[in-house]
């Protein structure tokens, strides 16, 4: 890092839109948070803040972590796009275009999962852990892999909420999601606890006996993630992760689940080291964004 | 690749080790199948026939995929072993230590089913896809991952042979794994099938009804592997997949699993392009072998 380093970063989601100007998390020149409205006007409303500091001081590139679905296969046409989102007035928009001809400097451009991903495992709680992952359990379920230094793409980019999972014993609940049911999404997201439990998550008490099946469910795909990307640490993050002092129950069943198989010293005890919670408090998107401009300078 | 190029590969398993000298799966100048017997007579063995071709014209380096589980952290002080195996005699044992210090070249080092997963992307069917999975079914199952353009470890490895799956409606078999019992192991394993249809799983006809649970539930496992991962593509061996016609079932409960969830050429139609079987006909771990030996020269 360079004492001139400067970047814009967007951590866009569905209700508001974070904007920062600098160069990490404890360089941070400006900040705004604007409300999602339209397409036109909340792309205006940010090329409007960065503008103000590129003309000031030039921002060397902007990194944006967006909701999606987003397309970030460069090959493609809709590249930059947010694309099928059922958030209206939002399909298929161009987002990457207009934010650099306004601004013509580099774009980089990320899902607001892999962007916190990004985040936690270059200013967070995955600092040093390759292959980490970080999983959101929120209104959705998603995770991104950091691999090999990088976050993982392949062939469209990884949708690990929506694993299936066994039924718990004596658990007749069909789930939410309307592609797979009973898939993690299904059972632990906040629709879903809300359609479990018949009112909003956020209004359980932390010992209602929902929580239980929520902190085992993802045990159980904590297990499989970590059959099969063997991660140096999963870390957890969104708002039903901060509800029910979940993590205990969580570590439990994944230490159940696992039953001794994997053997080394991360597994021993109570897992406190391997599975942990976010350590930038709803930040790591916006966090995230500063690296993939980063990333994005040096392209 | 240069007309000097000259390795020698070992690919170690629980009945046989195939060992090769050459440069690629074109250009093997020999090759000789032992029975594994004691650790010290079977390595013994190898590097008699390694030393003779190596005076002959050297080596540049020794590669070799082995039966495990085995230690792949260079940091580890049994770095090179073959650690818990239930393999009697063989629990513990240095395999790379001997190796080096008898033929006094590089020696790479993976377990078998990296080993098979390098060579298919190298030489076989999942050259040019990146992530990629290589999956084999049989007395186990195990998988390898490639992403980055390398093998990866994490942690430990991969195990995923061992994630959980959902009961399929009607289906009151408790799997046979001793540590995960219904886990995909514990469902399809040849152990399993044997345990299901009560004689060998080779002895079963192309029509068992076993074979359409088989498929359901490898089906349902590569749904998870595809959310997490990712892959471009997703390679089958091992001998229960030769075995039943499976390919055309596992395909169609892949399909039905995704419903349609994740958008990509490669996934309309039948996935004849995303699920496909090993091009190298059991060769694939003594072949990845070498390109082990390749990279290990260029340490």
């Amino acid at each position: 890092m360079t004492i001139d380093e400067r970047y814009g970063a967007i951590e866009g989601g569905g209700t508001k839109f974070v904007l920062v100007v600098g160069s990490s998390p404890t360089a941070i020149d400006a900040q705004e948070v604007i409300p999602t409205t339209t397409p036109a006007e909340t792309l205006q409303r940010c090329i409007d803040f960065f503008q103000l500091y590129h003309a000031h001081r030039p921002l060397q590139a902007l990194g944006v972590g967006m909701f999606g679905p987003v397309d970030l296969h460069p090959d493609s046409t809709t590249y930059g796009f947010i694309t099928s989102t059922p958030k209206a007035g939002w399909g298929f928009t161009d987002i990457v275009g207009p934010l650099q001809r306004a601004l013509n400097i580099p774009v980089g451009w990320e899902n607001d999962v892999n962007a916190a991903a990004i985040g936690e495992a270059h200013w967070g709680a995955a600092r040093g852990c390759d292959p980490a992952i970080y999983l959101t359990v929120g209104t959705g379920v998603g995770g991104g892999v950091i691999a090999g230094g990088r976050v993982l793409h392949g062939l469209i980019h990884p949708e690990m909420g929506h694993v299936l999972l066994p039924r718990i014993s004596g658990d007749e609940f069909e789930g939410v999601c309307p592609f797979h049911g009973r898939c993690l999404e299904g059972l632990v997201s906040g629709p879903a606890i809300a359609a479990r439990a018949g009112r909003a998550a956020g209004t359980l008490s932390a010992d209602d006996p929902v929580w239980e099946l929520v902190a085992a469910y993802l045990g159980m795909a904590l297990m499989d993630f970590s059959l099969i990307l063997s991660p140096q640490r999963i870390v957890l993050g969104g708002g039903v992760i901060g509800r029910g002092q979940l993590l205990p129950g969580i570590r439990a069943a994944l230490q159940r689940h696992l039953n001794n198989y994997l053997v080394h010293p991360l597994f021993q005890a109570d897992l406190a080291d391997y599975v942990v919670l976010s350590a930038l408090a709803g930040r790591a998107g916006v966090y995230g964004a500063l690296e993939i401009a980063r990333n994005a300078a040096r392209a």
